[in-house]
C-alpha cells in the first residue's frame, strides 16, 4: 500500500529549505534515541515497536472481547480521559456515519463515552438515556483512582447491576487497567471481570495502538488489524535506517522545529473533512502533552475547513504571522455525491454541476492554502488516499514518532506530563481529600 | 434578574490594575463611538439596540414558523455557514439534552445541519438520513450564493420535492435573506416560500438574535422570549451611560487590550460544562473574525474542561507565557447527581460520597484557576447563574459589546471580513467560474 505523503514545500518561502535541512542530523539523532532508548523518559518507550510487535493471539483476543460486547449490548460506554478516550474517539469518529447515532437498523451498539468530564448534567442525562437499556462498560484507567472516571464507573457499575443483576453485569464489564496493582486491577480481580493491561512503559497519548484505543475501536466495528496494519508499515517507514530525505516522520519534526524558531508560535492542525475533528484533538492532547513544558513548545490549535474559513479565516488570512498550518488532506471520499445542475440557476453555481462535490471541496482546499501562504502562513500538508482503518492507522503512528524526535529536538522530556497534576493536588485541598490536611489549609488561606 | 458577573482580579499579577483602569477612557469612547455610529463599520451595527427593539408582532412571527415546522416536520435542516450556523448551533447545543439524537419519544424535531462544510461524505450521509423522513429546511443565506449553502439547498430542495411533492415543499422550507436582492430572495419570491429578512446593517456573526438565530432556536424548542430578554438587559447594563467599573463589556474590552498589549498572545475560553462547546465556536468567530487583521489580534483558542486539562492542560500549565484564559462558569446544574458511596472503596474518593457532582467539578474548576495562575496564566471570569435562554441572551450580547469596544480600542474595523474572501476567490478561479477567467489562467499557472 502506498503510504502518506507529507508535502513541506510551502514552508519554504518562510524557513529557507537549508534551514530546515540542517535540523537533519539532530532529528535523525533523536530518532537513534528514541530506537536506543538512551533520552529522556525512555521508560515510556512502549510505543515505539508495538504496531510490528503485537501478537495474533493479543488481536484475537480484543476481536473476541468485542464480538461478545457487540453481540450483547445495544449501548457500549467507554470511560476514560485524555490518553484512555481520545485515540478510540478519533478513530471512531473518522470512520463512523456523520449521523451515526441517528441511523436506524444499526449493525453496531451505539459507543457512549463517559469519565471525559466532570459534568453534573452529562452524567444525569447519560444515566437517564442508559435506563432500560442493555449497555456494556469498558473501564479504561491505569490506576483506578482518576476521578472523572473513577466517578462514571462507580454511577454506571451501580446503574448496570441495578438494571442487569450483578452476575449478568460481569459479564459486560471489561476493564483496561494495570496489569498488577491499583484499584482497578484489584477490583477486576475481585468481581472477575475481563481485563487488558495498560504496559508501564506506554503513556496515555501513545496508547491508541494499545488496548486502550483497539478495543472500543474494535466495539465500534471497525477492523483494527487494518489499524494496526496500518501502523506497523509506518512505523518501518520512520525508522533510522530510513534516511531523512525519505522519512515523513523525521521531516515533519524538522520543519516544525525550524518554523517554531522563525518565530511561528501556533501550529493549526487543518482537515477539510469533517469526520477528522477528533482527529485533531488527539492530535493536540499527544503534541501539547508532549511539547508544552519548560516555559516553550508550539500552541497546537485545530480548525474544520470550509466550516472555519467562515470563522478563524479572517484571523488565519490577515491576524498577527505567527502561525503555521498543517493540512491533513484525504484524496477520495467514501461516498459519491455530484454537484447537481439547476434549470433556474439563479445562484450562479451551474458552472459546477455534474462535478463530484469533493472536487470543489478539493479547490477550496488548494485555494485557502494558496490563499493563506499568500499571506504569511507557512504551510504543511498530510495526505491520505482515504479515510480508513489503515491509513488512520499510518497517521496514528507518523504523529507518534514525529512526536517523540520533535520534543527531543526542541529539548524536553516528550514523555511526562508534570503540569497536569497542578489542578488536580488544588482540587484534592480542595475537596479535603485525606492526606492533603496541609495543602487545605494552604489553599483555602488563598481563598 | 441578576447580571452575569465578570471577575478580572486574577489577571491584576499579570497587568496592574491601573493598566487596565488607563484603559477606560478608550473602552468608553469605543463605546460612545457605537453608540453615535461614528466609527468605522458604522454600517453594520444593527445589532447594537436588536434586542431592545425587537417587536412583539416579529417575535410572534417566528414563533408561529416555528411551530409550524415543528408539527410538520420530523427533522429540520438548517442551511448556513459562519455566523449563518454558529449562534443557532451554539444555543441549541447548550440547551439541549447532551445525547439529544439518541433520545427517544421527543417532543422535538431532530435540528440538522447543513451548508457548512463541502464534505462529500457528509452530503451523501445526511441525504441517505432524510430518505422517507418528513423533514424542512431553513435556508439562510444573504445572498444565496455562498457555495457551502447553494450546493446544500439545491440538493435538499431536490430531495425534498422528490419525497413530498414540489406543493407540499414549498410549505416546510423557510428563508432567511436579503430584503429585496439576491438569488435567495428571487427564489423565495418565485416559489412563495414564506421569508425572514437579514438586514443590511447585521453582519453574520452578530446575527443570533436576529431571525438567522432566533428561528432554528425557536424550532428546537427553545423560548426565543427569555434569549432576547437576557439580551436586552445586557444591552441597558453595557451601555454608555453606565461607568466603566459597572460595566462588564468596558471591562472585558479594556483587560484584554490591557493583556494583549503585554504579551498574552492567546485567549484560551474555557468551560467546565460541555454543553458550552459551541458557544466557544461562536466566540472564536466573534473575536477572530473582528480582531484578526491588520497583522494584529489576540488569537482565539478554547477548550472544553475537565476533558481538555486531560490534554491541553500540560501546555497551558507549562508552555510559553504567552496566554490568559477566559472562563465561562455556570453556577447551578440543571439536574442533581450525587457522588455515591462505595463500600470497598477501593478508588479512596469516599471522601466525595454524598456531594453533588458539581460541587466537585467546582473545585475543579478553582483548583485549575488557581494552578494557572501560579504557573503564569492570567485569569478572567465570566459567571452565569444557570445555563439557560436568558443567560445565553446575556452572555451573548456581553460578548457582542465588548467585542465591538475591544475592536476600535486594537485599532481595527471590527465590523468587516476582508479576508475571508481571498480563498474563495482562489477557489472559483481554480474552479472555472465564469467572470474568473483571467485569476483562472494567473492561478493555474502557479500550480
Amino acid at each position: 500500500m502506498e503510504p502518506i505523503k507529507l508535502s513541506i514545500d510551502k514552508a519554504f518561502g518562510f524557513v529557507p529549505e537549508e534551514a530546515v535541512a540542517a535540523y537533519a542530523p539532530q532529528v535523525e539523532s533523536a530518532n537513534r534515541t528514541l530506537e536506543d532508548g538512551t533520552g529522556r523518559g525512555n521508560d515510556f518507550l512502549g510505543w515505539l515497536h508495538l504496531p510490528t510487535s503485537i501478537s495474533e493471539a493479543h488481536l484475537a483476543d480484543i476481536e473476541q472481547t468485542a464480538r461478545t460486547l457487540r453481540e450483547q449490548c445495544q449501548a457500549v460506554v467507554v470511560i476514560g480521559i485524555g490518553g484512555s478516550y481520545l485515540g478510540a474517539k478519533a478513530v471512531n469518529e473518522a470512520l463512523a456515519n456523520s449521523f451515526d447515532w441517528l441511523v436506524a437498523e444499526r449493525r453496531d451498539p451505539i459507543v457512549l463515552y463517559a469519565g471525559q468530564n466532570i459534568g453534573e448534567d452529562y452524567r444525569y442525562e447519560l444515566q437517564e438515556l442508559l435506563k432500560g437499556k442493555k449497555f456494556g462498560i469498558i473501564c479504561i484507567s491505569k490506576s483506578g483512582t482518576t476521578t472523572e472516571p473513577a466517578l462514571a464507573f462507580r454511577l454506571l457499575k451501580d446503574q448496570l447491576e441495578a438494571q442487569q443483576g450483578k452476575e449478568a453485569a460481569r459479564q459486560l464489564i471489561v476493564c483496561i487497567t494495570d496489569k498488577a496493582r491499583g484499584a482497578l486491577r484489584t477490583l477486576a480481580t475481585q468481581e472477575g471481570y475481563k481485563t487488558f493491561v495498560i504496559e508501564d512503559n506506554i503513556g496515555g497519548r501513545f496508547s491508541v495502538l494499545s488496548p486502550v484505543g483497539l478495543l472500543p475501536i474494535a466495539v465500534a466495528g471497525h477492523d483494527v488489524r487494518r489499524l494496526v496494519q496500518g501502523a506497523a508499515d509506518m512505523e518501518r517507514a520512520t525508522g533510522t535506517d530510513v534516511p531523512f530525505a525519505d522519512n515523513p516522520a523525521a521531516r515533519y519534526a524538522a520543519v516544525r522545529n525550524a518554523l517554531y524558531h522563525s518565530g511561528k508560535k501556533i501550529e493549526i492542525l487543518v482537515n477539510f473533512h469533517p469526520k477528522l475533528h477528533y482527529v485533531s484533538e488527539w492530535w493536540k492532547q499527544l503534541y501539547g502533552e508532549s511539547e508544552g513544558k519548560d516555559g516553550k513548545g508550539i500552541f497546537p490549535a485545530s480548525v474544520d475547513f470550509t466550516t472555519d474559513l467562515h470563522s478563524m479565516g479572517q484571523w488565519i488570512q490577515d491576524g498577527e504571522r505567527t502561525i503555521f498550518e498543517t493540512v491533513i488532506s484525504v484524496r477520495e471520499p467514501n461516498h459519491t455525491k455530484v454537484f447537481p445542475h439547476d434549470d433556474a440557476n439563479l445562484d450562479g453555481l451551474n458552472f459546477l454541476a455534474g462535478k463530484r462535490v469533493d472536487e470543489v471541496n478539493k479547490m477550496a482546499e488548494l485555494g485557502t492554502m494558496l490563499a493563506h501562504v499568500d499571506g504569511g502562513v507557512p504551510n504543511l500538508k498530510v495526505e491520505l488516499p482515504r479515510l480508513d482503518e489503515y491509513y488512520l492507522g499510518q497517521l496514528i503512528y507518523f504523529f507518534e514518532r514525529a512526536c517523540g524526535m520533535s520534543g527531543y529536538v526542541l529539548g524536553v522530556n516528550p514523555f511526562d506530563q508534570p503540569g497536569v497534576e497542578a489542578y488536580k493536588k488544588n482540587m484534592f485541598a480542595l475537596l479535603d481529600k485525606p492526606g492533603y490536611e496541609e495543602a487545605s489549609r494552604a489553599i483555602k488561606a488563598r481563598l
